[in-house]
């Protein structure tokens, strides 16, 4: 039987970095966790990591990197491969994927976004498995969104920014919003920070009942609406810091009942929505994954997928 | 050379259906509106019409459809090529598709909602030309959404339904909305009715400078941007009735322009977004061409598309 491809990975997070060595869920051969400090120390890590691996582990086949955003996603640019403008200072305008690239001795690479790389992860080996169509939301210091459409996941001009779309302010909420270019859009109303900020404490002192929860519930259901109504996904997987209140999930989904009401009689909408909106299955291990699962998919030949 | 192939098309609307036999833009053989009454008499009446018209222009190579919603447009599911639950008396559970490709003699056959098939005309031949990511609103009795990713039009559970998405309530507007469904949502606050219904007059009697139409941009403008924030165009087409209030697009761009404040530096949403928001350019022809481009693309292999 013919080995496996090898994949190089990298969660490229705002805080941290995860570079790893793996062949799929149960062949993870390497991975090391790398803060997120300036580009020159933090990618200088990187490369070495790469250098060590290879050298223990042999060449790989392929790179694939999920990183946050703002990124240029587009082959064809000339910045392909490098982050945008960002808040992140010294970041914007980093290559990120060209170093990695060229210490890999310039092997095929997939930069994807962290939430679309989760995502295939989760479609890959997770939550959505064999899924076509589906959509994922983190929702932790922001809110980020992926989309997977006819099993391709989906870029435009640009990559999906759905934290940063518009819903209707619940009627008990004055809260100003915590977005510094909307104020009030959907990170801006329900992200982690817009809790605390709403709320003044942590959400670990808010028992369930909490109506901060139903508010919380409320928007995310808005969120999952949009996304029904604009690109229909068969199943939606809420991950990141704030859906670790797992009551969230059923207050999510009686909301999203209520606001549908009734219209888009899909087998999938119907009954309590208990597997249409569902929290991830991969853990920390999504966004490595999804990594592995990109990197397969792009060199494999389709009928091998 | 080679004759270009001959499809045969229907665009199903809830008031009337257009049928015809076309190559291309400079090709349209045939083309006859006829009242959607009750099924039997429309189908027969659409039998018919292809009949006759095979007899005068040959066998045709397809058969596409772009048909009023819902719709099942998914080819594995039992009822594929019928309509789903509607308002629309005795419609609900008609087979369109079936009928019509039987009297074609079981030609490859494509079927979609008449929003996307106008999206792919337009893509094809008209304002989306050449483009591999576009979104088309239609704004009038109702409101419809088509979406077009990677040069795929977009479906999952079931199809867009854009109208239905959520806006935020504008501050100056206290009309409860008309959706049977959701009062408030896109369409229940922005579709042609809503306008009337809130100013309790026809449209031809306001100055262009009347509320009615900031307000109706401002909830337009938000249904743009959340289709940018969830599944980004590069374009969009505003199309429809109410549409041909002509100020509504620099009242529509200069809005979004204020709701994205700057966020996502893309080259397409620099400037007045005059060449992002536009309006459709194949006019009456568009439904038709739509299905022409739909038809010749099933049939056509890819290297010929």
């Amino acid at each position: 039987m013919k080995k496996p491809p090898l994949i190089a990975t990298l969660e490229a997070g705002g805080t941290k970095m995860v570079a790893g060595l793996a062949t799929g869920p149960d062949g993870i051969l390497a991975r090391e966790k790398i803060a997120t400090t300036n580009p020159e120390e933090t990618m200088g890590r990187l490369v070495e990591f790469f250098k060590i691996a290879v050298g223990e582990y042999g060449e790989v086949d392929a790179l694939a990197v999920g990183t946050f955003g703002p990124a240029d996603l587009n082959e064809k640019s000339p910045t392909y491969g490098c982050i945008l403008e960002t808040p992140k200072a010294g970041w914007a305008g980093t290559d990120l994927l060209g170093p990695l690239r060229r210490v890999l001795g310039g092997v095929p690479a997939v930069f994807e976004t962290d939430v679309n790389a989760a995502l295939f992860g989760e479609a890959t080996w997770g939550a959505a498995q064999g899924l076509e169509n589906a959509a994922y939301f983190t929702v932790g210091t922001g809110i980020g969104g992926g989309i997977l459409i006819n099993g391709e996941l989906v870029h435009g001009v640009g990559h999906p920014e759905m934290g940063h779309m518009r819903v209707s302010r619940h009627a008990e909420d004055g809260y100003a919003g915590c977005c510094p270019f909307h104020q009030d859009c959907l990170e801006g109303l329900a992200s982690g920070p817009a809790l605390e900020e709403r709320w003044k404490k942590g959400a670990e002192e808010w028992s369930p009942d909490h109506v901060a929860w139903e508010i919380e519930a409320d928007y995310l259901a808005q969120a999952c609406l949009n996304v029904l109504m604009i690109a229909p996904p068969e199943r939606i997987i809420l991950g990141g810091g704030v859906m670790h209140q797992a009551q969230l999930f059923s207050l999510v989904r009686a909301r999203l009942a209520e606001l549908l009401n009734g219209y888009l009689a899909y087998e999938e909408l119907r009954g309590d929505l208990g597997s249409f909106i569902v929290p991830p299955s991969l853990g920390d291990d999504a966004g490595l994954l999804g990594c592995v699962a990109l990197g397969q998919r792009f060199i494999l030949p389709p009928q091998a997928r």
